[in-house]
């Protein structure tokens, strides 16, 4: 445990039976856990190493029970953690003692669906895949698909900005919402954006998008939903040398073939799945996936662009995917990846983003980096959009492994920052790179983003132990305070 | 004139000698205009109708000048308008008495260029043809196109979130800027965003682009360029029934194909233009023009759906362009139709956004209120996002007659909100749709936009009778003061 938390407030923890009472009076009898045995469910997120009990868990149904919980904590001064499924990976719905977590996983209707004006309206506390599954009768789908999209909410979805392989045609969470109704810390129900793209007046919307459960809890949400492509298409490209497979990524980019994904396994990666998923994958050091989709003409054209690019790279394979089985047999080893790394041992996937042509440079680094701290890295990632995943193989049982682990992360991520690219892609900075912060922004960056968190959370009461350096907020609260 | 105006403050104008010395003193000399003769230049922008000549007009060549003059107008509490090249059909670069007018027109430095990781980096007075122009012997191009892009800056293009004939495939201004340089009203300079499209904290760059000169001024800006396609061919589709030619747009977008523009002239527009630009369209009441691009099988396969698409409606003509002369002949009306407009009288030319499913329902509509208020309208627009531009002819001679086509035009804005649009695609709100604002947003959303105001611009001096309606932000700001 090398993440400080700050220390609970010891007078909301002693008020703890008023303030469970306080939200049983309000809310129906089965939506308030107070039971430790029970509460226990919700102690982490996927960012395991870091655990805590909160003081309560709310499960609310609608936007009036959420802004009751809302009202209610902001008048007892209850800390206030928002939750979608808790799969983040870097700690963003880790509770603290004082807490109440306020989980969004019964918020779970389907509103609207509209194609005529491609959207979809729903509660935010359904999943993402359940999104697609309501729209594959009328022909659409919800673009962003995070690898946990079986699990993970719309509300975590917005709250992280999240991405996943499509991200590089489709745009990210940002590029697909259109409108939600957020509850803001006093309880106030607040109505953003709406069906059209270009709404007037200041871009609240974007302002919340990403932000972590800072600003305010999304109950809604309008997304944009998309007809689905006729077919789609995975290539498979094996490359001797691993940065030649960045220079054939950074190649597709620029020649303006726009492929749904461009995905990347290093020799490290590549061990581990064949041992595990026996996907048959070539012997080499890199491998990417590049899959496209349209009309068959168009898969046609842009796979011929494709292994043109790649052909002038020398690569060791180019494998085409004649049909269904063959496409599944090309994904299966990408898909296994985290799961044949969890084999090898314990992991923490890390999550930078570098502009695509720094990807060569940045793998050679991530490389010596590796053998600096004498600690194995593999890589799997996004290629396309720079979205690098690096997942750190350690020993939670050796101790001080953990601590040695988050220590070449943390030199990776400043890599990351130092080429131009950023902390997070798509899991948002929680806690694990909350410190980092500092090493992306300028503390008058920082003072700002801080000061419009004072405008809708005045008593920091959302999520507020996370995306900000502690010491940064604990002193620009205390000047606030003078 | 039928928009109010708030007051000037006369104890700022009593102070303009003093204020004009001392923005001497921090600016080369050719940078600070005052003679009336010359401020007369920037008493109004496209919106003629409002005129106002201001205190002063300051033409900053750096970051650091505008950092000057905005440390010494929030100083001196003097109002401050940014203008990008007045371009604005919505009065959002329209003075005031006691203001004085930053104008970015000489911040044109092209920065740098970096087609790898495809962006450019210009300082914002750079106009966006000559972004464009900067880009073509690399290949590549950026993607919003505002009508007036000759003339009108990258700036104001932030200011106003822009958009353009390109925007249905390429998106609108947000959608395309990466990063900028921002000088705050204290004069404290701040960098948003960067080239890595997903940066973490609070999404800042999304919330100064479209906010109109209420937060700051931006003084450089990283721009997303994409690489040219290889071909692009437009189709001219004629109707009978303006009706049946929404509904092909609204098939067309559902189809999933995605044009990178269609766009609508109706039967008064079509008459104007023939008699004026004679492009030899044919007599019918509704004609749309569909563009696409990509390869030259990509071009083929898409222009086939649409003729599919097409012929199910019946069109009076289809009409497929083999060469560049016969594509310039089918641009060439819709190019000319607001000159051609022009001829015809004075005109207003709104810019409500619909959704595309009620593009008919709100044609139809436009045509009983113009019998209503016995004006004529014409609507040529962006019809692929649902970006409406009635024009509504009326004569500037006729006393009373401005007035008459400005309550026109305010029924038809609310129209588009009532039809779960919204009051702008492209313009701003400025002070055309200042008041109407009430009907987008319950008081509750206005007061939040109102207070992120008051965060970046404690003292409301940033163009200030602009986007928030007068009377809700006198009580704000009333409130705030208590």
């Amino acid at each position: 445990m090398s993440i400080a938390m700050p220390a609970p407030n010891q007078d909301v923890i002693a008020r703890g039976p008023q303030i469970v009472a306080a939200l049983q009076a309000v809310l129906p009898a089965d939506a308030v856990i107070h039971d430790p045995q029970e509460t226990r469910a919700y102690e982490c997120d996927a960012l395991t190493a870091y655990r805590c009990p909160p003081l309560a868990v709310v499960l609310p149904r609608t936007t009036a029970q959420v802004a009751a919980i809302m009202r209610l904590c902001n008048d007892m001064g209850v800390p206030v953690v928002p939750r979608g499924a808790g799969t983040s990976l870097a700690g963003g719905a880790l509770p603290t003692a004082d807490c109440v977590i306020l989980g969004t996983m019964r918020l779970r209707d389907v509103l609207e669906i509209d194609t005529d004006n491609r959207f979809i309206r729903v509660q935010s506390g359904i999943t993402n895949l359940a999104v697609s599954a309501e729209l594959e009768s009328h022909g659409f789908f919800y673009a962003p698909d995070p690898s946990s999209q079986l699990a993970c909410t719309i509300a975590g979805n917005i709250a992280m900005n999240s991405g996943g392989a499509h991200c590089l045609k489709y745009g990210v969470t940002t590029n697909n919402l259109m409108g939600a109704t957020v509850v803001l810390s006093t309880g106030e129900i607040v109505e953003m954006g709406g069906p059209e793209a270009g709404p007037d007046g200041l871009d609240m919307l974007g302002l919340f998008c990403g932000s972590e459960g800072q600003l305010g809890v999304v109950t809604e949400a309008i997304l944009r939903i998309l007809p689905r492509p006729e077919g789609a298409r995975p290539v498979l490209i094996g490359f001797g040398d691993a940065e030649v497979a960045g220079e054939c990524v950074a190649n597709i980019i620029r020649s303006g073939v726009i492929p749904v994904a461009i995905e990347y396994m290093d020799e490290p990666c590549l061990r581990a799945v064949e041992s595990f998923a026996k996907a048959g994958y070539p012997t080499c050091n890199a491998v990417l996936i590049v899959e496209v989709e349209g009309s068959a003409d168009e898969i046609a054209d842009q796979i011929a662009r494709i292994r043109e690019i790649a052909d002038a790279l020398n690569p060791v394979e180019f494998r085409e995917s004649r049909n269904a089985d063959e496409a599944a047999k090309i994904w299966k080893g990408r898909k296994s990846a985290f799961g044949a790394m969890g084999k090898l041992g314990d992991y923490i996937c890390l999550d930078g983003t570098v502009p695509v042509g720094q990807l060569p440079y940045t793998l050679r680094r991530i490389g010596e980096l590796s053998r600096e701290h004498g600690l194995e890295v593999a890589n799997v990632f996004h290629a396309g959009d720079g979205n690098m995943h690096p997942l750190i193989l350690f020993n939670a049982n050796q101790p001080g492994d953990l601590a040695r682990a988050e220590a070449f992360g943390n030199d990776i991520l400043r890599l990351c920052v130092e080429v131009g690219g950023c902390l997070t892609g798509e899991h948002g900075v929680g806690i694990e790179k909350r410190d980092l912060m500092s090493t992306q922004y300028a503390p008058d960056d920082l003072a700002i983003q801080m000061e419009i968190k004072d405008l809708f959370d005045p008593q920091w009461l959302l999520n507020a132990a996370k995306v900000f350096p502690l010491q940064a907020s604990a002193a620009h609260r205390g000047r606030a305070a003078e």
